[in-house]
Formats: C-alpha cells, structure tokens, sequence
C-alpha cells in the first residue's frame, strides 16, 4: 500500500562525488532503468567535493522544490559505505530523499517543513530482490533499486524501514543570529567563483541595508552582478535565497582567496 | 494557435556556462519536466567560457541541424542578467532558440535562412503563469519555463512578443574574404586541442589547394588526422565545416601556444 | 528479421574522449532521437583519456551487465577515424556494442561469453539511408544512426556485415598468473585517486590472505576503506570485481605518484 505522502512523478535525481570519469554514475542508472524503464532521470551534479556531504545537503535542501513535486532524490557521499553506518529514507513536501545516514540529509531536515525520517531496515525489502550489495558501491547496489522501486510506486518510503530516532547531525553548523549580526559559513563555490553561504536571507532583519563580510572585505548586500562595475565585488541575495559573495564579471574566490568553510558575517542595518 | 513555422518535438537542448558544480542545469531541467514531463533533454554544453556567449553562438549555428526539426534550443550565458537587457526568441528551419540578447544568437541569425525573430514581452505570457523571476537566475525561473511550454506545443514563439527590430550583434567578427583570403578567428578549442575557427570552408574558392596560416606557422589543407605522422600539424575542413587546425594524436593548442581569438587566415590557390 | 540474438530495451549508453566541451556527445543524440525518438541514453563517460580505447573497453567489459538487457553500447575512442580502419559489431549475452575496430572492444570480447562480431559493410545497410560521412566524426555519422537502427529493433546486428575474422587486439596485455602471483596494470584511476587495475578477483587462488604490491609499498587485500585508518593504504576487490589500491580519505595515485599503466603484483597466500 502506498502512503498518502508521496505520488511519485517517475523523475529521479541524481547526487554524488563522483566525477565525470568512470561509469559510476551510468551503473546506477542502469539499474534504475532495467527496474524501472520510465524513469525520467537528472543529474544533480556529480562534483560535490568527494567526501563532503554537507555540500550535497545544502545543495538539495535549497533545490528539491524546483523538481517536480514526487521525485526521489538519491545523495550518494559515502565514505563510510560498507562500513555500519545506516541508509537514510526522509519524506518532506512530497519529495523523498535517500542516502547514507552520515550527515548529508541534515540540511534538509532541518529546513523542511514536517519531514519523515526512516532507517532502511534489509529485512522488510526482501520482496524487492535487492541484488547482493558490493562492499563499496552501495549507490548502485541498495540506493539505485530502491530508488526505482520508489518512483515507480511500488513501495512507500515508510515501508523502507522503522522512523528514524537519531540521525547523525550536519558537518556544518547551522548560522548563528545574535544581536544584529548573522554568522555562517561558505558552503559552496560556484563555477563563476562566487562564494555561496548558508546564511538564509530570511534571516536578515531589517531585510535592507545589510553588509557582509568576509576576511577583511566588508560589502554592501545589493541586488545583482550589474549594480556594480566589472571587478568589484558585491553581496547579494542569489537565486536560491541564500548571502552571496560575487565579484562582478570575475571570480569571487581567486579575488578574495576565500574557499569553503570561511566564515561570513552579516551586519544587519 | 501554433503558426506553421513551428512544430515541437519535443526535444529541448541546453547550453550553458555553468560548469558541472552544483544544481544550475538540473534545477532548470526540473522545472522543465515540472511543466511537461515528456520532454527530451540533451545537454549540448555546460562548458561555455564564462561569460563568453560568442562560443554558445557558433555551436548552437553549426549543430543545431543535428537535432530533430521542432527542437528548443535553450542558451544561457547572461553576464547581464537582471539588468534590461532583452530576451530573444528565434525561430529558424523548423527551431526555435531562446537566450538573452546579448549577440549569442547573432550566429544563428546570420547564418539560419530566414531567421524570424521576437523580443519576450512579459505581458504577453502572463497566461503562462511563470515564476517571479529572481535577480541573477533567468535560466530556471524564465528561460526553462518558456521552453517547457514551447516543446509542449502550448505557445507558439511568435506569441511570447513582438519582433525584434534590433538585436545586439555578435561579439566576433563574420570572417572578412579579400584577394584570395580569407581572415577569421579561433573560436573555439576542442578536448583534444584542436583549434576551431569561424572560416566555413564554402568561403574557399577554389574548394582546394589552399593553405592555412596561424601564427607563423602555415600548413596544409587536408582531409582527416591520419593524413599526417603523430606529431605533425595539419588544417582541415572539420565535421561541422568549418577550418580547423590539429596536430595528429596531440593537441595543437598546446604545442603552437595559441587560444581562442587568435587570428587564422586561408590562402586560397 | 532480428534475430534471436538481441532484443532491444531502447537503451543506448555513450562512452567517448569528447569532455565535456562542444556538442560533439550532444550532436550523436540529437541524431539518434532524431531517428528514435525513444531512445534512453545514458552517458557512461566522455573522459576516457584521449585516444586510449583501452579504458573504454575496461569499463564496458565489467559494466554493461548493470544495463538492462538489450542495450546498444556506443563507443568512439577513435583516433583512426578518416583512415581505413574498420567499425565493429558485437553482440553478446543479449548486449550489442559498436566502436571503431581499434582494440577497443577486446576486453568485451575476451570476457564475454560467446561473443559474435561483425564488421560493419555499408553495402548491406543501404536502405538504412545513413548521412554522408564526415572524414573525421563517424560517432555522429554513422555510430549514433546505427545505434539507433539498432535499438529501435529496425536492424538485427547480424544483418550489418559479416563476421568479423580478425579484430584488433587490446592495447593493454591481459593478466598474467604464474607460481602464486598475476601480474597486471593499472588501467585507470577514479575520481577519488583509487587505482583500479585489470586483475580480475577470481583469478586469486586461494581467494583470502593475498597482497598486493604496486612500487615499493606491498598491501594487504581487505574488504573495504572503512577497513583502514585515515591516510592508510590498503587494496581490496572493487565493485567491479577487480583489485584496487586505495587509501581511505585520501588520493592513492597522487600519495605512491603511480598512474596508468603501471605495473601491479598480487602474491596469492
């Protein structure tokens, strides 16, 4: 029987570490496909800095709603794959997710609206046939067919295993508010060298008037790359909601020399 | 009404400067599949040098053909977005191509016969019910909605505004023909080095014994890789028609130094 | 008439040196939906190491079985294009893959059960009403076109050309095993710096207590990288069912400086 929460569209994304080389990423699709033969499939990204889950959970946790409403969503950041770490299910807004339980759904969790957190429990998917899972690629083994049995409507998230109790917490700590300032962290560089915080803009308050800081950079919080000239940098809110650092035309990152982890301050007004 | 100029098939193409780190292409791609779960989406690039929309240009011109007749090809390289800069619609031989008016087309314009061309009015899309636009992403809450519902057959491109009296022009010269040359540039820069120029080998007259000079080197105009030694440089007539420059079993633009912009001239017999 | 040999599952996976740069991977699927609108396709890689087939040919050798059954397999490793070189045909255990006769396909053929090659006459594929073919890319001339015959069931992989006799031999030797060791190669490197050679696991008798040198360092063959310390080496059978040097959290290839090609020793216990 499938639940009430989650209509699945048949769309599946894709989240790894992986890189473009090797067939790791087209294995896993293989097995979708020859489980599920509609799956419309997308390719997140397969650049998350190998390792480091918190950028696969940022980056899912602020892109889900502009998937169709019904798509699973697979991570796959697995350093501790084959070791007993435990495969997260979480069901938020109609979207499932899946993936290790090392941290990476932690951002989606704390940032959905009522999520339903599972454990995957082996022993309640043997009417699915898994295949007998490898000691390091459970992305292809465990999270490619469920992912396909998921879409395809033929099992229910809450069917995966028992509600999870104790999930393991996010790499990053989440931004700090205390008196008229906002401190978080980069979370991510973009391929334009912009420096993507986690900072919510939401947060800011007043809404306007804000500056940000970096290093020894404080900016002002404007709106996009064209308010300044080419060269300068700039703060502003980006497209998913979040303070940003750009340089106008160029890279943010090789100007400043600030990479992942920095921290960021915002002033409110 | 759709006009008889365009009938989708619903294949939608991508191009972008945006790299493969992060959600950029897939969150348009979701919101594609959130509009009309049946299109077909081929990503022809992501690698476009930033802000480079002349390399997007010359590719969507010379490969559009390759895609089934009623394709969208969507093309988003947008230093100037949130500005008031336009957006573009064109629609040629049986496509139709949406990017920002900021000369990427001028290559599809200049080269497509009977190129028909609109600029987007806003008020005549309201029906479509698109997203707020953000201040730095047109490509998922503008570009990908637009193309969604032109792939569906749901708009036809003449409807989305009036014509374009005005575009901005390409960003690189067409190649200049006099006394028995011809004078173009590198464009573009292959995975194996080879180095792609704007000269379209119709422009040479007589079709052959011409000779090909870049930098101080001048070289042969011959038919394939394996017509030289490993090593060894050589001109051609690339598969997309084009002059281009090769060293056989390495890459040309390491071994001669040179990039795109450079100049490349054809002698003609 | 299609033979009993392969029925297609409309599945057509690409493996290419194109990077991702250009529309060379785009322009085979544009021509392949073109003719076969419902075609999947999954990209297995285009960064194969330019003009090294013998990659190309590991990596399907020891994935096409995660594929659903009655897949096409594309590949185009193909510095020979232009030249006289002959295109492949091989079908095997309900999989068909086509790629230029260059060494490519051995490791496919060497390891498959029952392999049937053919080599491609365009004489006998006439009526498929191929495009002219460039002098220098038959992947969207001719391999993305039959590639689509193929998988849309409109062309049985027999009725291509006649047994192939003589195929070129791969690139790389296969294993050797004498008195209690095989010696093999590295033949490619992940994402992660793993060094992945072409010793197959079944080839270690017994199949416990083996190590493994690669240079100076001698490992331990264990389960997993959750097996060893941060920093630590170790090897183990991948995924794939091959040995790999590994070192948890960390690049092997970038810590022993070891790459393609070099040279991998597993003493039996």
């Amino acid at each position: 029987m499938i639940g009430p929460g989650f209509s699945p569209s048949g769309v599946i994304t894709l989240t790894t570490d992986f890189g473009q080389e090797g067939p790791f990423a087209a294995v896993m699709k293989g097995r979708i496909l020859a489980r599920y033969a509609a799956a419309r499939l997308i390719d997140i990204t397969h650049e998350i800095p190998v390792h480091w889950p918190a950028e696969a959970g940022f980056w899912l946790a602020r892109s889900y709603r502009y998937f169709p409403t019904g798509s699973v969503h697979v991570a796959v950041v697995d350093p501790g794959v084959g070791t007993n770490r435990d495969i997260l299910i979480v069901e938020a807004e109609g979207h499932v997710f899946l993936a290790p339980d090392n941290g990476l759904l932690a951002a989606v969790i704390n940032r959905a609206p009522s999520p339903r957190m599972y454990v995957l429990d082996a022993r309640r998917v043997t009417h699915l046939d898994l295949p007998a899972a490898s000691a390091t690629f459970h992305g292809r083994d465990i999270f490619a067919p469920l992912a396909a049995e998921l879409a395809a409507g033929r099992v229910a998230p809450d069917a995966l295993g028992p509600p999870a109790v104790d999930v393991v917490p996010d790499w990053v700590e989440e931004p700090v508010v205390s008196r008229g300032q906002i401190t978080g962290v980069v979370i991510t560089i973009d391929h334009f060298g912009n420096l993507i915080s986690n900072i919510d803009a939401e947060l800011i308050n007043p809404p306007t008037g804000a500056s940000v800081r970096v290093g020894t950079h404080t900016l002002p919080l404007l709106r996009t790359y064209g308010d300044v000239s080419p060269g300068q940098y700039l703060a502003l809110v980006n497209s998913f909601g979040v303070i940003e650092i750009a340089r106008a035309e160029q890279s943010a990152a090789e100007g400043l020399g600030v990479g992942r982890g920095a921290p960021i301050v915002v002033h409110c007004a």
